[in-house]
This record gives C-alpha cells, structure tokens and sequence, in this order.
C-alpha cells in the first residue's frame, strides 16, 4: 500500500492524526509494519515482550489475563479501527499488569513500535489526551467486569455472554465450546455445561455439539433480574 | 498558605509541574481550593458529580465501588502526595463508571477543579503523560484486584488484606470490625467471621471486640501458598 493509503487509513484509526505534525506523522508511518494473522494466533504473550501499538485492519482480537493454573477471562474485544494499547505496556511504566492478546478471526493488523509511539505521545499533547482516552475505556471495561464478577450471579453472566456474543455475531446460533465460555468468564467447563444444561432445560436454549443456540433472547434478558 | 508554599506543595504532587508554563500553572493555582475533611467523611459519590482532581496533602483516602445491593469493594487507597483523577471523571469521556471516594482519616486536600485541569492537560503534553501514567496505575491496581478476586481463595485474600493493613499502619493490633474487612474485600461479614475464627484456631491472630491481634505474620504469609 502506497503512503497515501496508510496515511487515510491510520488516520481512521487515529482520529488526532491531522493534529500532528509532518515529522511526527513520518516517524510513525516510517516505523508501521503491516501484519497478517491467522484465528487462534498468539498475537501478544505479556512480559517482557513490548509487541507495540496495535491497530486492527480487519478481523477481531480478544485479550484476557491468564491465571498460573492456565485459567482465563476476558478483558475485552477489539474490533476494525481500535487500538490495542497494553500490548506496548513497556511504553507506560506504570502498567504493572501482563495481558495476552490472541486473534479471534483471521485479522490484519498494523503495528506501531513502543518506541515510535512513546516519542511522538512524549511531544504531542493530543496523542497523549487520546491514549488516556483509550486507557480510560480499557480501564471501564475491566470495572464493568469486576462489577459483574463481583455482583452478578454465574446464570446472569453466561446469559449476558450468549446475547452479547449472538449481537457480535449477529446469529441466534453460536459456535462455541462449552470450554471457550468458561474461558471467557473465568470459571472452570463443568459450571458452564451445568448452566447451559439448565437453560435448555428452561427453553432459552438449544444445544449441540459444539454449538449453542439462543431460542429465547427475553428469557435471557429477565434471567436472575427482579 | 501564600503563593510560594503552595507552590512548593504542588510541586510535590505533580512531578511535572516544572514543565509547565508560567500561564499554565496560574490557572492551576487560581483554581485551586483547599479542604479539610474528617474521617469517614464522603468525598466524592460518583454519578453525574465532578469533584475535581483531588491532591492528598495529608491523611488517607479510600475509593470504592458499590453495588446496586449496598455492598462495597475497596479498588485503591490514596496517600499524602497522592491525585485521585477519577473523582474528576467528567474530565476524561472514555470512564464509564462510577467511584465513591471517602475520608480513611482526618485529611487535607488540595482541589483542582476539572475544567481548569483538562485546560491545561489539553495543551500541556507533560501534563497529560503523567495524567496517563496515574490512570495507569490505578489501572494496574484494578487488574491485581480482578486477578485476587478470580484466581485467590478466600483464605489468602483475608491474610493479604490483614497484612497489608498491619504494614500501614505500622501495628500488629488492628482496630477493624469484621464488617469493615468484609466491605473492603467485597464479601459478606458471616464469611469474615468465619476465616478469622479459623485463624484465631490456627494461633496466626486474636480476636478481641473491634480489633484483631497479628499473632503470626509469617504464618499468615505461608497460608493457601504451594
């Protein structure tokens, strides 16, 4: 792609961008790569690893925190223009938290090294006023999380999983594994079958190998609400 | 306080404050109020409020969250030297939820009313980088609490909490109730009861009305670990 595309389409990505100016736009158009990755592929392991700024072509990534017994949850979802942020956690030294980032679907990807992006934040105000706005929203999706963690029952969490997933899908029938929803939640496989079996139990649910189906969306919705 | 002490105060709390301009300080300075507040005194109770950006001159300040049922989870503690963005939340639009912020102990505090800290943010680079490195960290204090909530048993968060609490204060007699453990760990009082009595059985602490004894740090440290 030719300077004038990446220009257009990081500047998508990049609302600030026309606030920049000509050498800090060059210092990160010069230092971008343009990556593809397949579904299921590692895209960031957390640590030491410093992957960069992460702005998402096409596709969809999911980045959760992994417990020492290899148990997950996810922390959120990026979709087409958003900015993956914690995978340049090195850019921001009091980030003391290590996430994994993983491709949800075949994606492309465009990746700003820590190094590029810490330089031109360090100078322009409106690139460091938009990365707090981006940390802020990260940072409200982990407190809605610990919100419904903490206050919300495991039958109010699986159904909110399903309607919103189905949303994101835009299909009443998922293709998802009892396994991958515990991961998504936190919990362990058993609890998660244990609930869908209720719900289909209930009629809110038909499920199949590998696929769970949404036959009533209301009844999801009013589950566990008084 | 006269304009020279203030300034030396602030200083103190904002690291970069030398990297503002003379124009840019003014308006800090201007807007700023001092407060004092008492123990147990609501500082801040989220919704559509907008405190301000609140500097801790002395004391101790704990933040919150509540659910829709009155329980609470304590996500951070602020001290001498300390800002507390997120009472001044209307500043930042990507923070989508709501703290309560209350006096620990008798407190001084230094208030900077929102409109004239994102003035000067919005043009001040400096500023704004140390505005993302404090979200940061506070970030990182909600991730450790989501990573205790999810992966830690219920035994090793009570020692932790004691632990923590007797390194603060700097005693090992802590003057708490059950019920005050139980709203900063987000639980209920009968489930505080209960792992104390266990400890006090174990000989690691001793329970008296109102306080509990730190009878065995190392013990307590050693609890639930490999």
């Amino acid at each position: 792609m030719d300077r004038q595309g990446r220009w257009m389409e990081i500047q998508d990505c990049i609302p600030v961008w026309r606030q920049l100016d000509a050498a800090q736009q060059g210092r990160i158009l010069g230092a971008l790569t343009s990556r593809r990755v397949s579904g299921g592929d590692l895209i960031h392991t957390g640590g030491l690893e410093c992957t960069g700024v992460l702005l998402v072509r096409s596709g969809r990534l999911r980045a959760y925190i992994l417990s020492e017994a290899g148990r997950e949850i996810t922390i959120y979802r990026l979709f087409p223009r958003d900015m993956c942020l914690l995978s340049a956690s090195c850019m921001i030294r009091s980030i003391q938290f290590d996430i994994t980032v993983e491709a949800e679907k075949d994606s492309q990807l465009w990746t700003i090294p820590a190094d590029a992006y810490r330089q031109v934040m360090a100078e322009s105000a409106p690139l460091s006023n938009y990365t707090n706005e981006i940390m802020a929203a990260r940072f409200s999706e982990v407190m809605w999380l610990v919100e419904q963690i903490m206050w919300s029952s495991m039958d109010r969490r699986v159904a909110d999983f399903l309607l919103a997933e189905s949303a994101m899908e835009g299909t009443a029938r998922l293709s998802i594994t009892h396994e991958a929803i515990a991961n998504h939640l936190g919990t362990h496989r058993e609890v998660v079958t244990r609930m869908l079996r209720y719900f289909q139990g209930e009629g809110l649910v038909k499920l199949s190998r590998g696929a769970v189906e949404l036959l009533d969306a209301k009844g999801l919705e009013a589950l566990g609400r008084a």
